[in-house]
């Protein structure tokens, strides 16, 4: 009867509670940041930013659809797919790189699976949040249906990122040391604002719209490693779609969803710095911290595959010159890519000697060089067993120190301070199209590849999505 | 440049943890339950159990059916709908007490809403956790679509609440106390569950749809008082039906999402008593501890209006016939139900004054006994200010004592030591019969309603699902 007794406190906001409420300290004095991120998402004037955040809306955007194109007939996108299809879906919003079409909501789901797959995507570094998946996926799918302009999508991108990146700058690191996989359990707010901008509704509605998608946090970090983690940003660009569009239709939620004492940053984190959502809102822009991975493995091992591109370059190096490579590193590039004879390309993920090698060999990192033919080539073994790491506990761990060892007796010498695709050393936007090209171009060929890239960068000033679509899609 | 690394380490199970949680006390040892529950839903014989579980699994079925008739034209229901409907869903499955069909998810997430719109359903009082909605609406949204026998859907839905009450066992009370609605977030895995075993799923299989919904708890406390409330059966339901799909299509999950330092239990719960999984499992049976609420309201007002329809009934009692009545009953009774006045249908749900009148008055306290209009009539306002409270903390929580004095100057004496609808006293099928028809009739109509309703008490007779789904829908 106790228990019983509780449910029923629960559905009675009205009178005080009596609450055996022993493990959460709550406080009930945070500010209405839910009504103010409505607000906020509802009333922004379109384009209300510098050309900086604009430019980084559009890489965003960019590198997000080829890190979506690239895995579009990976497995992992088959098997949702698969499971998809069971539902019968209307054709309303395309899957990237593929011929199907899909119910909006399902696309959604499909293509923030897809950008995540190669682990390949964006990351907000202060947060580790992938900010594109949730948010670019769903709000795509929502304006192929809708019949968007390209400025309306960049409009939404960013206030959505906004969304996802504040609340998680609140809540980290604390939310994802206890285990959530911020991407999916932010994502969905982020999805759900971009998607209520997209739609038109009203600050009030957005509030709505906000507070559904916080009874649907999505993601466990213990799912690394399966195909449930490029699940997480796809399963919350799917809830926030779908709670803008009950928000819409009139379906309510608690207008104090995100702060409340049981809202859900309290009960999933126990800290809340309500200040990170508060201040400078619509002044400064999560977006423009926003970085792009450029190698497809872990980020210790960026420093020392960019130091290798470097070397290999400035030197014009063959692969047969290689006599020995010495990488001074941070004990955790031993502990965490330690893999020395990697048999698979799973394996080579975490071996900062076969990225060593391929660096070499073929200037890049990208998912190809992670393939298992080439794992297992005898050119890149060969390379590989002639790298060699020293722990140094003196480098910093986004640091690298390489000196390469030449077959005809010379040395090269490279230190590298903070790699490229760092907040510090950002990716410029040719090395971007690089990337772009890299997973589009097996997928859709190199003419819709180029044109796909440049209606990416150009996407503020295209009048609806149609061109876009197209060349993205098979 | 630490976070990052974090999340790499996070994405690569095969290294050793460095971990910086000091958070979350993990429990590295937990057994394997995620396999253990999959293997027993999967391989359990089909009606292994007592004759009482599948008496009580029928009445759970109908009840929960009724539940979902009953709000089907609700503003909840309809708000939902409409969203759904933007998808151009297929007609999979059917709508209960509509005729619009869905596509199956959807259909899950629909009646799984409409189920619990009234706070009418049913009540595991172990936990507070509704079982019904989140695993009957999706299995019988999937049944629908796949043919399936009512065998079947009695064995995926004694198995789907056992998995999720279960869970919840382990989790209770410091989950609930947390903030998570533990209907919606420990339901996804029952829905889950129970789905993967109407599709004929293997036990890895279905181990990794337990896992797929593992990553998608539903539903906060904070939401109660809104249509997110009923929103968390309904995703919940959604939610499992979907992983079970993906796990067929081959879709992967962390084997151990449950219970691994990482996984969902340890990540929303600081209990985990993982004995109340593995032990008797298979031989006890949660569905015999669920309860059915009689009235359309809070539990601590079901004494006073169980004692009133007695009397009423005893003594044949009418309306002018009442001169006063004295309950005495716990303080938590005037805390959670004190008003005195309501003057709508929200507000006299929180009446013990309007219960009574109307239970003295009508003989029940469902949901049309709350409308406004019966709240606001002068009829029910004469009897109500008739009622009286007398606060004895001598009283337990689940008793009250009523005396009623009529006209005639006669005296009624009555002590109810626990209500009907506990697990002391549960309804009878007659009154759960009562209560069904109460729902169903007005939407549906006597005829429909009788032959739905004996359609659901033998549903493990019935080869396929087409007559009752007939009975059930417009």
């Amino acid at each position: 009867m106790i228990s019983a007794s509780f449910d029923f406190i629960g559905s009675m906001p009205l009178f005080p509670m009596t609450a055996r409420n022993t493990t959460v300290v709550a406080d009930a004095n945070a500010p209405a940041i839910t009504h103010m991120l409505a607000e906020f998402v509802a009333s922004h004037p379109s384009k209300g930013w510098s050309d900086a955040v604009e430019a980084q809306a559009h890489r965003t955007f960019a590198n997000w659809a080829g890190c979506a194109v690239g895995p579009s007939t990976h497995e992992t996108v088959e098997a949702a797919l698969g499971a998809v299809k069971e539902l019968a879906p209307s054709a309303q919003a395309s899957v990237l790189g593929r011929s199907d079409r899909v119910d909006m909501a399902n696309a959604a789901l499909l293509n923030g699976i897809s950008s995540h797959t190669f682990d390949f995507d964006d990351t907000h570094l202060k947060t580790i949040i992938h900010p594109a998946g949730p948010v670019a996926s769903a709000i795509l799918a929502l304006g192929e249906h809708l019949g968007s302009s390209g400025r309306q999508i960049i409009d939404a991108l960013v206030l959505g990122v906004e969304v996802s990146c504040r609340v998680g700058n609140a809540v980290y690191p604390n939310h994802y040391d206890r285990g959530w996989h911020i991407t999916g359990s932010t994502g969905m707010l982020g999805s759900a604002a971009a998607c209520s901008r997209l739609l038109g509704l009203n600050a009030k509605q957005t509030q709505m719209a906000l507070g559904i998608a916080a009874s649907q946090p999505v993601g466990l970090r213990e799912q690394f490693g399966t195909m449930t983690k490029p699940f997480h940003p796809g399963g919350a660009a799917k809830v926030g779609l779908m709670s803008a569009l009950m928000a819409k239709h009139g379906y309510t939620a608690s207008p104090r969803a995100l702060e409340a004492p049981r809202g859900l940053m309290q009960v999933f984190s126990d800290k809340t710095d309500w200040k990170e959502i508060t201040e400078n809102l619509g002044t400064s822009w999560e977006i423009e911290l926003n970085t792009y991975k450029p190698f497809a493995c872990g980020i210790v091992i960026h420093p020392a595959i960019d130091a290798c591109v470097q070397l290999r370059e400035k030197h014009n190096l063959k692969p047969e010159q290689v006599a020995k490579v010495t990488l001074k590193a941070h004990p955790l590039v031993q502990e965490l890519t330690g893999k020395k004879t990697p048999t698979d390309g799973l394996l080579a993920k975490f071996s900062v000697f076969h990225s060593c090698a391929v660096a070499l060999i073929y200037g890049r990192a990208g998912e190809h060089e992670y393939a298992d033919d080439v794992v297992r080539s005898p050119l890149v073994i060969g390379v590989r067993d002639k790298v060699e790491l020293i722990v140094d506990r003196s480098i910093h761990e986004a640091s690298v120190d390489v000196t390469l060892e030449t077959t005809d007796g010379q040395t090269h010498h490279i230190f590298i301070e903070r790699a490229i695709g760092s907040l510090e050393k950002p990716m410029s936007n040719e090395q971007l199209k690089a990337k772009f090209v890299d997973q589009s171009t097996p997928i859709l060929g190199a003419a819709k590849t180029e044109q796909a890239w440049n209606l990416c960068m150009s996407l503020a000033t295209q009048t609806n999505l149609k061109e876009l679509i197209q060349s993205l899609t098979q």
